[in-house]
């Protein structure tokens, strides 16, 4: 692979120490960060980016999401939580076909690569035509097929979620070198019950698999669990040893001190998605807490149903927002913290914290150029600010996986949206909606 | 002056009974919108703009600013509001000039005009400067010259800012058939006194001016008023008139049930700002109740220092999602809701209802066209969810103000970007930071 510097750029290298290094070179060589140095390197001959004026940045990462449901933008928006779910999203959801997962996929990827996000976790079903996606697309991704139980009748070896969870696993992960990566997960606790947690835990844990799981996102789910089994769903779910193995547990709104302690002893992983918490009405969750008991706290949209927006920009400005303003302290989560949810932490949420989240020699070059020359961006007084507080994902002009440049100037490179577009329109919207 | 037809376009008219109609044939000559139809007129001859795959929409309007704080923009992020004051902003403040203050009013209006705003409410200083920029910008205004008082010595013609205000009034008011329009201002109830309230209220109503201030925006501030006068900032103002004439109060984030009915009775205007509400920590303004009274409730981003940003379709969303998450319930504020309060409302509160705001023949052609054929607006289940919940300010590609285009496909008509940001670069930073 041809190599790639950018040269004279702000990099935002997310190192603990200088997170901000202005007029830095940094070169890219076979898919890989090589260096981040003051000055070019000598007698380099490939490809020079141009980067006075732009900001680079590791791409960032969406830790929760449901990336076929972008066919749904806009389709029901403020209802409440069970109207939304009964009258909208789960009739047309019974019409879907992995043809409909598809196109969704590959828009909503579109959609993520460009705005600067590189890599995703996702649950969701029809997982083949997921991972079909992500795969020609390029992106980075940990695909989990959302298994639920309803009753007590259950066998691992015919629950039609654990059956496909395994033959994905089989077949998909650690693809592409690793950059697409099965995940076991379930769904949530008021849609499963233990006999389900128990084998899933225990698959994910024996296969070294991570785990995807909604948690505590309502008041309504959270107190349900604990009349029903005297536990909360952090509790409950560890029990049975869901917690055995690298997680994510999505929303965490609704979490007590004691389930925070226990995530933290854990080591389990939190996807905050403030957005769809506060457009689904589900309240706003103690991320400052979270943070202060050692959590590893990373960024997610949610599905764009209930967002409706891959934008994690926007996630990023929101999540320093909305702390500010909940609790009274204006250095509640700042905007460095808030951009180490999008970057860092959801590298390690994902397993990946060896191979992206940060610009440092060594790992993948999952980067993104912003342009910092329009009018909302100037002046620039601090770097770290203009990214939190006043850039948009409309100012990405370059996204790279591995040193793959997947979208450039408004044009993707894997991606034909034309087409995308007319399967949308002579396929797949009849079918849901004719 | 030239007719303008835009053709085929989803036209946001946000007429009461329909507020979005598709496929739409929108007519503009000598700066009024003339028809919406569903057929092209017969006969014309002008421009046509192709607004297939477009939505236009009347021009957002932003009641509560202070535009050439832009040169501030990042500056100084994450403090609390007393150390943010008067560590960074006073002490710059102090070094400010009308070169200052007028390269900052001609960028923050680039940016303002870029995102689709048309029309804008400021209180600031150096007034002159400012109007400056409008008059040459060609966007409509509402400016006031902010003032303060922190003595019991006062008089009327010898009060700076008084003097100012009526300087303006008499030099700039109604401006080029009324697009520019001097307002009255006191800054807040806790930077002044009844001397300064009973003359600028006397002055206003006697002179039908509008009337700007700050009320109630942080609690400190509202119960320092309460223990100071035994009176809520709403009702003291009251008692010394201020509220005698159209006015503005903006923030209002703790204004009591009693000040809600008070502000009602009195068809005083809300300028909701909550992005830099939750930005400084000061709370969440209580929208919902304030519409249920019958209160006319704006939307402003404030400062850029205190946002960090002029779009106002991040304001829009922001105000959709706040209310729902902060009430427990997900019709709290709805998508059509908040369109309402940057149009329609915006307009009443700045006493331009019969003259913008809406898509209607006979008003003021101030009007915003968007390009919803890019993949984070696909697809269009619904124009209104599009708009609040997916579109950002870049997804503007024309902004007209009385027919006159300012903005075109990233390219300003009045505006010379290059020679602002040299005037930035060579003269402003130099001065307020070198």
């Amino acid at each position: 692979m041809e190599q790639i510097l950018f040269s004279g750029v702000s990099a935002v290298t997310m190192d603990e120490d200088v997170p901000v290094r202005p007029d830095s070179f940094v070169l890219v060589s076979d898919g890989k960060i090589v260096s981040v140095s003051d000055a070019p390197p000598p007698d380099f001959t490939g490809e020079t980016i141009d980067g006075r004026g732009k900001v680079l940045m590791p791409g960032l990462i969406n830790c929760h999401t449901h990336i076929p449901m972008t066919i749904l933008r806009g389709y029901a928006d403020d209802y409440d939580l069970q109207t939304w779910l009964t009258k909208y999203i789960f009739p047309v959801e019974a019409k879907l076909d992995g043809r409909c997962v598809r196109a969704g996929a590959l828009l909503g990827i579109a959609e993520a690569i460009a705005s600067g996000t590189t890599s995703f976790t996702d649950m969701y079903y029809f997982c083949d035509d997921i991972l079909a996606a992500v795969e020609e697309t390029g992106i980075k991704a940990n695909i989990s097929r959302g298994t639920s139980l309803f009753t007590e009748d259950f066998s691992f070896d015919s629950h039609e979620g654990c059956v496909d969870m395994r033959r994905l696993h089989r077949e998909w992960h650690g693809r592409d070198f690793g950059r697409i990566r099965i995940e076991a997960s379930i769904h949530a606790e008021y849609t499963s019950n233990p006999r389900l947690w128990a084998a899933v835990g225990e698959y994910a844990a024996d296969n070294g698999l991570g785990m995807h799981v909604h948690l505590s996102e309502t008041r309504k789910e959270h107190e349900g669990c604990v009349a029903k089994y005297g536990a909360t769903p952090a509790a409950i779910l560890d029990r049975y040893g869901v917690w055995n193995t690298r997680a994510v547990a999505a929303h965490c709104v609704w979490v007590t001190e004691p389930d925070m302690d226990l995530l933290a002893e854990r080591g389990v992983n939190v996807s905050h998605n403030p957005v769809s918490n506060l457009k689904l009405a589900s309240g706003i969750a103690p991320v400052p807490a979270l943070l202060a008991k050692g959590i590893n706290v990373a960024l997610g949209t949610d599905s764009v149903a209930s967002n409706n927006s891959h934008d994690l920009f926007e996630e990023i400005k929101t999540a320093a927002l909305i702390h500010k303003g909940a609790s009274g302290n204006p250095r509640a989560v700042s905007a460095l913290d808030a951009l180490r949810l999008a970057t860092v932490n959801g590298a390690r949420a994902q397993g990946r914290a060896g191979e992206c989240g940060r610009i440092a020699p060594g790992l993948d070059a999952d980067l993104i150029l912003l342009d910092f020359d329009r009018p909302h961006l100037v002046p620039c007084h601090n770097v770290l600010s203009n990214l939190v507080y006043s850039a948009r994902g409309s100012d990405v002009v370059l996204t790279m996986v591995r040193g793959r440049i997947l979208y450039r100037d408004g044009a993707f490179t894997t991606i034909d949206l034309g087409k995308v577009r007319r399967e949308l329109d002579e396929y797949v919207l009849p079918r849901l909606f004719g």
